[in-house]
């Protein structure tokens, strides 16, 4: 019997790279192994990368994405600093990615979600400390990214405050509740944690999401709710945009708004000031 | 009069991308000033990428930056905890850059070097106490960058070691001074910290760089030293390559040297008890 281990390779809702062309990392228990499970992915994948033991495969995995955790949580610390000081962080990295090497563009946002992203490193910083280790860019990391739900409130408090009405009994609809842009994914959804946060203040929220007609209980989450239409937007307080799906009409949205908080930079180019931007 | 504020962009040693061919972020006291800027600089550049403020185009340019700072420290992290877990960090480094999306490999070496990358973030942690804001990612950066120096005398230390050697007294010799490959810039470069350590703990230091046929006295070194052939390798104790210049022969340099210290994976493919990596 030969044991291997090959780890998944994902990006959902990216039509770019057939899963064809993705390579596949293999590290198997002695080089047998290796070349087993090497020939039998090569009749699915167009290129097997093989790695020399199980260990060195799944910390390949981790690696790939403790480097998108972090870098997403490095855009979410600078954001409120940008705030402060009167910058446009979106406009900050739409001119740094037009460097031609060294940069890799990431946004900052609501906070994490998926399977992967929020959850992998965390098996490393459990595993590490067996070794007398601490993986302090992962717990920051993790520690920034778990606050932007709260920061994420906190920008709703101040929109609301600035037209002289508090969370408590305002009405808000939450604008997607998939972790990502064009999926029907929900796990580990940040939207799930703005609404439980504003619902503790005290807010009546509505949520629409064309991928969830409607969503009822789960194991992070007890929502049972409807996916409210978009035609009467005027009623909410606030409309707060955490998913950025692409169907989504950001400039109509804007126009039947009393506020939109925007937690994505989806209404960019829209000139208004209904959008409070974070 | 009109003012503008145009950052730096260079990769010095990289001779893929002409310099004409990176765009040039501009950002003007007012829209007349942008554009005037632009205008001049398409004479140099074929691509001219305006912003809204002089505070943007710094900005940028700090992002970018604190990009390759942040992550060149999260591989520095990463990699005393791979070498306890037994697994080779640039192994799994390799493996992930396989990645089609979403993954930017940086390297673990010797420490920061340039008049950069170890330098530029802290202007922005400075400025964002002004704002009652800590950068816990550039500082935890800047904590991990400037360690990596004492690291690499620790790995010295222990290679001596298992060689019943103590660092007192025993000859070394550093390989590379420049910062950073196949360049003649010593700015920050960690080797005059990796040579002022063992110096402070008695090791007897010589060096050897082609691009530093000698080195005298600077802002932040004192050392007088000429570069030492590559002729007689067995009389040191130890050579430490820390600065990966293509123009060595590792191999050679492997099989003429007791022990060899590598903080660069320059010595890679080669199977040798002589060699430390780290």
């Amino acid at each position: 019997m030969h044991v291997v281990f090959s780890p998944e390779r994902e990006d959902p809702g990216n039509d770019l790279v057939a899963r064809h062309d993705i390579p596949k990392v293999v590290g198997g228990c002695g080089p047998a192994a290796s070349e087993l499970a090497a020939a039998m992915y090569s009749a699915i994948f167009h290129t097997v990368v093989p790695v020399s033991t199980p260990a060195v495969a799944e910390m390949t995995k981790l690696l790939e994405n403790i480097y998108r955790c972090v870098n997403i949580a490095l855009v979410n610390e600078l954001k409120p600093l940008c705030m402060r000081m009167g910058i446009d962080i979106y406009e900050v990295i739409d001119a740094a990615k037009t460097k031609p090497f060294g940069f890799h563009a990431f946004y900052p946002g609501p906070g994490l979600g998926g399977h992967c992203i929020p959850i992998d490193p965390f098996y490393l910083s459990s595993k590490a400390k067996e070794f007398d280790f601490r993986t302090r860019f992962i717990e920051l990391a993790g520690e920034i990214n778990t606050a932007m739900p709260y920061f994420v409130l906190d920008r709703i408090g101040s929109a609301l405050n600035e037209r002289s009405k508090a969370i408590k009994g305002s009405k808000v609809l939450v604008l997607g509740l998939a972790y990502k842009r064009d999926i029907d994914d929900l796990r580990e959804s940040p939207s799930l944690t703005v609404i439980e946060l504003q619902r503790e203040k005290g807010a009546v929220v509505s949520y629409n999401d064309p991928y969830f007609p409607s969503v009822g209980r789960g194991r992070q989450y007890d929502l049972n709710m409807i996916s409210a239409p978009l035609d009467d937007l005027a009623q909410f307080d606030a409309v707060v945009i955490v998913t950025d799906h692409s169907t989504y009409d950001y400039r109509a949205i804007v126009e039947q708004s009393q506020l939109v908080v925007d937690t994505r930079n989806a209404t960019k180019g829209i000139q208004s000031p209904k959008i409070a931007r974070c």
